[in-house]
């Protein structure tokens, strides 16, 4: 890491003025805490996970979320597990368990792999303390890579020229530092340009039925001082059509060899808003969500959620309890498709810890070169 | 009304077996009922308004909302009006005050001029039951308004080739029957097909913020026993790119003179699905939506509600009781604007009383030809 990289890394996240980040090791070496997100922005209360089922139920229930902090969540689950049992069978049932929490997010796969291989020719008696070393390594491998999105999303951002007197952002769901390690994807830039004293304001679309942005993005937004406004997943489309976005920006759980972006159902809808009005889509994503194996987003299985999600919705009542309540009719039924995909054709530009390029294989290809001869 | 009207007519909406329009005259020929929607899908009450101002506040908080139910009950609003004081000043005044309640509906300023045409030439003494039975006309002819659209559309999906062995349509908001007076507007077709027996089933979106997807299309599509089933506003996209939609329907508060569709926000977006898939988008409504006087939609200035619409949310809790609870964090600011517009090229088709038209200037005025020297 270069001695400018440490120093913007050093300058990490703050809740209340503590630096914070997702993840990360309690005192007794072996205890992984995490922030629970579930409860925000109503509560902010720290996990304890001390088996590889804790982590397994913490990725699933979404307590954390996110495709790069899911990657180091399921990290430090294979952690846990050898920590316990570092057996070749419990390398193989840590792998298969924490595998099936999310189906989704290449960076599970990616991180689950990563581990298996190096722990699969080790010694059992060192399998434990490699899994630890290696679930840190990717916590701050993670954090530099979502560094670097920032530094270069903040040089497309220095070269738009707004229509008002602040740069507008959109960003649907949560890419920020909560949805990571540290710093986040789609937000890094913005992070980045609003430390670097540009006027940036973002639109928070709301992002139903899971609420990320309303109640994750807002929140990080709101702790970091960076001016937003919240929306209906509904406003995106008029904002834009009536001039008062300048650029959207989201993350991805998974990039295809060719572009295809899936992301948080209804990112596909921005997409062809911003299309439609001649305003810069940009994703930000970090290697490892992108899925060298499948080249179109068609392809890629859908996670179908529960329907309580888009049936029921937690919020504070007056006197600051936290209650779910129904908000459909009795017996009507609920559908929920947690991601869709953005078709290529829609992406103004990939942002990578590498450098920018265009939504294509040959734009991915550009930046990551060892990849050519593997399609 | 034609025979075969009438009996169609007569089979109007139910509420657990009772038959309901959303407006009517109480047993005392006075006092106007409505059905309280802010209320619905948790409690059904049947609101008194006494004055004028009830009638005003009914429209402006919601209490009665769709364009032509806003109409007829700006038109009751003139009656009761009208029986409390019959001067030329209250005439002025009572119109003022009901066009301000919504400004962005035309059915509102349809019915008020209609009304104030009507009641300014007449002796004071008459001017109270002149309103009453021009309002009762109101909403008469709304109904079978919503009956012709209904047969109209029906024509439309049964030229659909389904892609599975049901037909998928989805819905935006609620132009149901508890947006009219009775049948609905995008509704009415899709009522009138499950009441010929072609297997239909609705992609609800839950239409937020105010979720009249979710709290009043369901609930009226479970009353009438026609299948459906919610989804986040989210979803619509990639169930249309996944094949799961075979057009979509959606009503308007008003129609620009070239086709463009002011409607709930976030129709915009499905508009533009639809179009990116190849499937029909059709709006249904009813010729006092049409805005003669406005030609490019862009020019149509857009309603914004308050921020608490996007911030809080009703429901109900495990108990049965309805509470409302604070989604967003504490000081996170939100913006709420309630309609987009839809240009006229995104939509295939308008369905009115009098016929399908293409969505442009000459496919309304080969439907409405008396208009053409109008522009």
């Amino acid at each position: 890491m270069t001695s400018a990289g440490r120093g913007l890394y050093l300058r990490r996240m703050k809740v209340d003025g503590t630096p914070y980040r997702t993840i990360w090791l309690g005192a007794d070496g072996t205890t992984v805490q995490v922030i629970d997100q579930t409860l925000l922005p109503h509560q902010f209360v720290v996990r304890d996970w001390r088996t590889m089922e804790d982590a397994e139920r913490g990725i699933r229930t979404m307590i954390v979320r996110g495709a790069p902090l899911i990657g180091a969540a399921a990290a430090y689950g294979m952690a846990l597990a050898m920590a316990r049992d570092d057996s070749d069978a419990m390398l193989t049932q840590a792998y298969t368990t924490l595998m099936a929490s999310r189906p989704t997010a290449v960076n599970l796969r990616w991180a689950l792999d990563d581990l298996r291989n190096l722990l699969a020719p080790l010694p059992h008696a060192k399998r434990a303390d490699a899994a630890y070393r290696r679930a840190a390594e990717i916590c701050d491998e993670d954090a530099e890579i979502c560094r670097r999105i920032g530094e270069n999303g903040l040089g497309l951002i220095r070269k738009l020229k707004p229509k008002g007197d602040r740069i507008n952002a959109l960003t649907h769901c949560n890419a920020g530092w909560l949805a990571t390690v540290d710093w986040g994807t789609a937000l890094a830039p913005i992070y980045q340009a609003h430390n670097a004293g540009i006027p940036i304001h973002v639109w928070v679309d709301e992002t139903r039925p899971r609420n990320q942005g309303a109640s994750l993005t807002a929140w990080e937004l709101a702790k970091h001082g960076v001016p937003h406004t919240v929306i209906a997943d509904n406003a995106g489309g008029h904002l834009m059509q009536r001039g008062q976005v300048d650029f959207c920006i989201t993350g991805t759980d998974r990039t295809t060899r060719r572009g295809d972006v899936c992301n948080k159902i209804g990112t596909y809808l921005k997409a062809l808003a911003a299309h439609d009005n001649g305003i810069p889509f940009y994703v930000g994503l970090p290697y490892p969500s992108i899925d060298w194996t499948i080249e179109d987003g068609a392809a890629i299985p859908i996670e179908e959620r529960h329907a309580s999600e888009v049936s029921r919705i937690a919020g504070r009542t007056a006197s600051g309890e936290v209650v779910t309540v129904d908000v459909l009719p009795e017996g009507s039924p609920a559908a929920n498709p947690a991601f869709d995909v953005t078709p290529a054709r829609l992406v103004t530009a990939l942002i990578t810890e590498r450098g920018v390029c265009p939504a294509s294989e040959a734009g991915l290809l550009s930046l990551y070169p060892e990849q050519s001869q593997a399609a």
